[in-house]
């Protein structure tokens, strides 16, 4: 345990560089995170979510349970302990599964309707590339109604995305709300049934494609010219939510999921409407379709209409049975997801999201001499019991080191005490306006709280 | 993927029980849970620490760089991926290892002193038994100094554990403080140097023995009557601080190590003063010895009073060098951590805590009918706008199975809207007393926000 090494001498130290997919942040991109993380949880319990944490390992065979494509073949298994011979555990590689286990699990003791939010880390072992992570903050809410659930919670969850994405401020931009039962039911028109999957497949990506590409492929698919047509024509459909609605009304198509779709569509839109959702944030977009399987009625994306490159960063919809893999207990829903890491990073990279402060203190306590310990402890205790985020700064710099201290934090506050300042019962305040010169003056400590109280309320 | 089972299928189901060693909560349990957890993270806040995250995952080699003795028999292993043919990563035990990684890696983009608190999950594969747990919280803060580190710091550390427990408010508690080098230079002086490790190792069980048990012990390990005498004597001292400081000193030991511990814990005991440590929350006791190795000099446990057989919940000290298996660089400091899930586990089994409100909104709005539906809408965002945290009951319940949810849910507040409240331009606000009966009033929607407010203040 000795560290009398001689001089250079070589020691072979681990790595310490963060692995390859972990987002590792320094202070002052923590600072930020948190504060979107925070923003996020604030939101989601304002609409009465209320959060749980369960455990990041699963049993595999929960993990397991249902199909989930490529995302199986990306669990971390934990490796087998003591005399067992294979995986009995692996961590979550998302929030659903959990829920899902949860409900099933508690379901006696919980009332439903059942919000939930969840916040918390999720594990793939993917590919390493940029802007993919193994490791990964979701941001979820369910609403879980038992045996049924109304229509209404679906007019909810956009103006959730709403009220949370005007708070964190990235730009405008636009909820895209469609219901799966409208494109279900158009397919089951036009005879489709048996090709549905690999047209919805086509439609999954068809803004990625020209519509000339578009008829090519349905074409592939050995579907009618009538038939493509119908098709286009409902994709092409354009104006403003109240029109869009018009037009898919007039399409007349008589079809128990379409109609039942374009019902609960409509009622979906008028009560965002009574939720203040804006019309200008949100657009009926018969197109979404959010994968094959899992949605079965409402739908959403989000897009930041300056940044839209980066893809839909909420994204979510309704669901017919949440548990089946775990109970027999009918559990409808609807519900969203944001990736917060990726969008972080992504924010970040281009410069969206800015990181400077270095500490969450308000402000940092600077005794100029050791003679001032006492008074500065004193000082920080009493704005601390005022509610004040307080660092003390109390090691053994000379000045110099000390307001070198103070810069790098980035705090715009730093009281400094000194010798002069005891002989006045005072402090003197510094204050480090925006364009960066310096203010200062000398505040009586009997003031100060009320004197940092107000300027704060001032700058924020 | 059909739901459509015959009636009484056999389905297979995976087990949903949380796995044995893991905690999971139920809403009214993670509510409290999370308030204590807060309560921590704004108590750690307030004396400038910054919270960081690190992944949960990490190297294997970064986890096993110390020897951490029976914990390195219990970390989680993630079993190898692809081509590797042994474990590269495993789940942190700790926040202690994470924290000197991450230092000395990003060392020369940290400030130092760095003061970072992390609050998160860690992993043990321990043997399962009642309230020991395999996935816990840790609550830790740290200073990490460079080179030095002012035994300043050392006290406010106390302080923080002061006003931490006293917001908590677990009833009266004590913070054992001692110091090391007190111990090892008595040890020095006597010169039981060679034996020191086994007589350390004696004293830290040493409240569990009786005098005569523990005399019996220095026998057998070699000590000298004179010795021994001596020994006890530093015990069995007592009194309130300052005696005991007076005791210390009057002992006369002439060791440099022991007059540096007695001149270190005199300048702390004098700090916690300045900071407004009162005296009867904190003891100097000699006995405190914090393992063998990590600690080099102040130590700290907490002691709640009437649940003293929990043992300490809050425990830390001072560390001469945190990151010497990842770095050349010098880095003392001193911290503590709280196993929050232990803590919560313990007191909630002997009904310290109480849980019983099932979701955090601070209201629920319900409208009696299907007609009432927008305008329950309407007054739930304008009570959203005002900051309260608002569920909205939008299920098509008959009004019976409406009021059994907001019973079920335990919230004080119900804001009614019927046809009559709507004619009105009313609400009717429902409030639960402590007492469980039921006040009513009828409250026009021009004064619901206000009205509110004025409620909420006064119950909180």
């Amino acid at each position: 345990m000795s560290n009398d090494l001689p001089f250079n001498a070589k020691v072979n130290y681990p790595e310490t560089k963060v692995m390859s997919g972990f987002m590792e942040l320094l202070p002052e991109e923590q600072i930020e995170f948190d504060k979107i993380k925070a923003t996020v949880l604030e939101t989601y319990e304002s609409f009465g979510f209320t959060a749980l944490d369960t455990p990041v390992m699963e049993r595999m065979d929960v993990l397991r349970a249902k199909d989930v494509g490529e995302t199986a073949t990306q669990i971390y298994e934990i490796a087998p302990r003591g005399e067992e011979k294979e995986s009995k555990n692996g961590l979550r590689f998302d929030l659903t599964v959990p829920l899902a286990r949860y409900v099933a699990e508690h379901f006696n003791d919980l009332s439903f309707p059942f919000r939930r939010c969840h916040i918390s880390k999720v594990y793939r072992g993917e590919r390493a590339q940029r802007g993919r992570f193994r490791e990964f903050y979701q941001c979820d809410i369910d609403v879980i109604g038992h045996n049924a659930l109304s229509i209404r919670y679906d007019a909810e969850i956009p103006s959730i995305i709403y009220q949370l994405f005007r708070k964190l401020d990235f730009g405008k931009f636009t909820i895209h709300v469609n219901n799966r039962k409208l494109l279900d039911g158009l397919l089951d028109s036009l005879g489709c049934v048996e090709s549905a999957e690999k047209v919805l497949a086509v439609i999954d990506r068809i803004k990625k494609i020209s519509p000339a590409e578009f008829v090519e492929q349905m074409k592939g698919l050995g579907l009618s010219d009538a038939t493509i047509e119908s098709l286009s024509r409902f994709f092409e459909i354009r104006g403003s939510n109240d029109e869009i609605l018009q037009q898919l009304k007039g399409l007349g198509i008589d079809n128990k999921s379409y109609l039942e779709g374009l019902s609960e569509l409509t009622m979906v839109v008028s009560f965002m409407k009574d939720l203040g959702v804006d019309d200008s944030y949100y657009r009926i977009d018969p197109v979404i379709v959010r994968g094959l399987s899992y949605y079965t009625g409402t739908v959403y994306e989000t897009v930041l209409d300056d940044y839209s490159k980066i893809g839909s960063v909420c994204s979510g919809g309704r669901f017919d049975n949440l548990a089946e893999n775990y109970t027999k207990e009918k559990l409808p829903g609807v519900g969203i997801s944001i990736g917060l890491t990726r969008l972080f990073y992504q924010l970040r990279e281009i410069g969206v999201i800015k990181c400077t402060k270095k500490t969450t203190a308000d402000l940092i306590v600077v005794p100029k001499d050791d003679s001032n310990i006492s008074t500065a402890l004193n000082v920080s205790q009493s704005l601390r019991a005022a509610g004040f985020k307080v660092d003390a700064l109390l090691e053994e710099f000379n000045l110099k080191k000390k307001f070198s201290y103070v810069t790098r934090k980035d705090t715009p506050f730093a009281i400094v005490i000194g010798d002069e300042e005891e002989k006045q019962n005072a402090v003197t305040l510094q204050h480090k306006s925006d364009d960066g010169s310096i203010m200062k003056q000398t505040v009586p400590l009997s003031e100060l709280v009320s004197k940092m109280k107000s300027i704060i309320a001032e700058v924020s």
